[in-house]
């Protein structure tokens, strides 16, 4: 089976510090072509993979300014379906905008709709309904007016975090420093609870940063340790108490949470979006409703058995398990019953 | 011979007040179909034509902030290419992006390029360089990187301006209010010549008007009257002596000088961009260095014979030299050399 997985340009593939698109389609990618699947990458010309590279764009947008998003986005996204016959499955994961090329090739496009950054690019989904085949990456972001063929939940390459069943001596935010992201809440929570707190994560909202966040800093109490690369995460996570969690929006999923789950960290985050289906209350951490549940919760972390945190991303979120449904899905597409098998060593068609 | 003309969806087709690009189309439209040219309209759902329209996008996304440019100009130029096979030619005018679903349709595009919104959009002209159809709107656009089948000027409906031989008593500002326009340079020429100015069109720079042509108005040596729409332009560029086209740009051309002259009313222009293709010094404007030219011009401007500037105008640019040219090209492309003549009865194909 021979994939094209066409991904964004905003980071690398698979990227520096930030990009959660480019990261996901990375974990898939590699994990793919470990399993014998023929997969071209359409990445940035920076991008690393195990598969065949093609890039047009140099270097992501979002890292040199030079690049113009609006012209190297429809530059990428032509390339891969201007070659649709050299593939049998075309895997969008760059938003709205390739599914409109979509209806000029008869290569099957499936697309990971990998959250919906406003109510304005809906027409879009709505438009290639029924001719598309959508993949929600939780059940809590599916739109009600879009039929998808599967809910496939993000998985991580459990063995880049290992676990520490130790818990140490603070409470850790990690993510986009963004009020949808709750890193205000979590330096309430680590205040009232006396616990320390780790700020890690790009700053996405300076103005934020600035009045919310940034007079917390003590380095003592409050520290931020700025954007934590692939190298030092494990680390990072692998030695908090708990992850706090306390997001203000509709998360479509929450990959941190499982890489902290995955250390051994447990996660304390609010009910929104993604986390009923990625927490397991009480069990993998604790989902609370408001600043004091959440103090509350800090100190009951103690009770959770961090293996416990572990066993449940291996069991439910792990690349593999990513890559085998998502293995189903082309499969149900090309009708070719036999991908998860023996298809899957790259002879299929 | 079936056209598929694709306007841009920024203002109506054609624009109630401003929209260049969207003016041209409508122009050339028009006069295919008077011509017999079974042509369709891709625009926004509100425009008027005689042909055919089709449209996607119900209002202009300039006119309404609720349409998303970037959502609305997608699925508009895909819709036209899914339903590519319904035509001999596309003809787009909607810039680079449409170039880049162009790959993936047999049936010819031919592109005008109505400017260089800036440098950074080159590489999708280079890449489709060869393979698409370019038609550059003056000489002096032309990019050296590109390879043109035609250079066709804009043409007017001149029944629209009628000729008026009597210059009146005041000088006329006639475009977008920014600094590239040249508003406070008619400013300054009007001063120093001692005649009134009138200055028409919207402000697209208000930083600009606030600090540098706002204060000079008051109504009597320099007045602002708005944007001025189709109902009212002849009458205020009949009635004017002279236009000011005193651009601080390489204007890819410049239709407001050529609806002046139809008027009767000569051009005093910088001679920068289309100016030296558009207005014959000494006979239809005089093309001038700096301000000191400019108001030595307007002093010389009742030596030029106004019937000279409409003559000039009825001989080169009129919308039926245009859409014969444009005939021209859309034969050359898809061999047809009739379709000048019994041709563009509608009949062919």
């Amino acid at each position: 089976m021979r994939i094209a997985m066409l991904s964004p340009i905003s980071w690398r593939t698979p990227p520096r510090h930030y990009g959660p698109w480019e990261s996901v389609v990375s974990l898939l990618t590699e994990q793919l072509v470990r399993m014998g699947v023929d997969v071209t990458l359409f990445a940035t010309a920076d991008s690393l993979t195990a598969g065949k590279l093609v890039s047009v764009c140099e270097r992501p947008y979002s890292e040199d300014t030079s690049i113009d998003p609006k012209v190297w986005e429809c530059l990428h996204i032509s390339e891969v379906f201007e070659r649709a016959d050299e593939f049998d499955i075309i895997h969008n994961h760059f938003d709205f905008l390739p599914l409109t090329y979509s209806g000029l090739t008869k290569t099957p496009v499936v697309t990971t709709i990998h959250g919906f950054s406003s109510p304005a690019i809906v027409p879009v989904f709505k438009k290639y309904n029924g001719r598309a085949h959508y993949v929600a990456i939780s059940e809590a972001d599916k739109s009600p007016e879009l039929d998808y063929i599967a809910t496939i939940h993000h998985g991580i390459d459990i063995s880049q975090f290992p676990f520490n069943g130790n818990a140490g001596k603070y409470l850790l935010f990690f993510g986009r420093i963004h009020p949808d992201k709750g890193a205000y809440e979590a330096i309430e929570v680590s205040k009232k609870a006396g616990v320390k707190l780790i700020i890690a994560g790009i700053i996405q909202d300076e103005e934020y940063f600035k009045t919310r966040v940034e007079p917390h800093i003590d380095g003592e109490t409050v520290e931020y340790i700025g954007s934590v690369g692939p190298d030092k995460r494990a680390e990072v996570l692998g030695e908090a108490m708990a992850l706090l969690h306390l997001i203000n929006f509709n998360e479509p999923f929450g990959l941190s949470m499982i890489e902290s789950m995955a250390c051994g960290c447990p996660v304390i985050a609010y009910g929104r979006g993604s986390v009923p289906e990625v927490v397991k209350n009480g069990e993998s951490g604790f989902i609370v409703k408001d600043i004091n549940e959440a103090v509350e919760a800090v100190g009951e972390i103690s009770n959770l058995d961090r293996g416990v945190c572990r066993s449940y991303v291996e069991k439910h979120f792990t690349v593999e398990t990513m890559a085998e449904k998502y293995l189903g899905v082309y499969g149900k597409i090309i009708g070719d019953k036999d991908c998860l098998g023996e298809g899957a060593n790259g002879n299929v068609k």
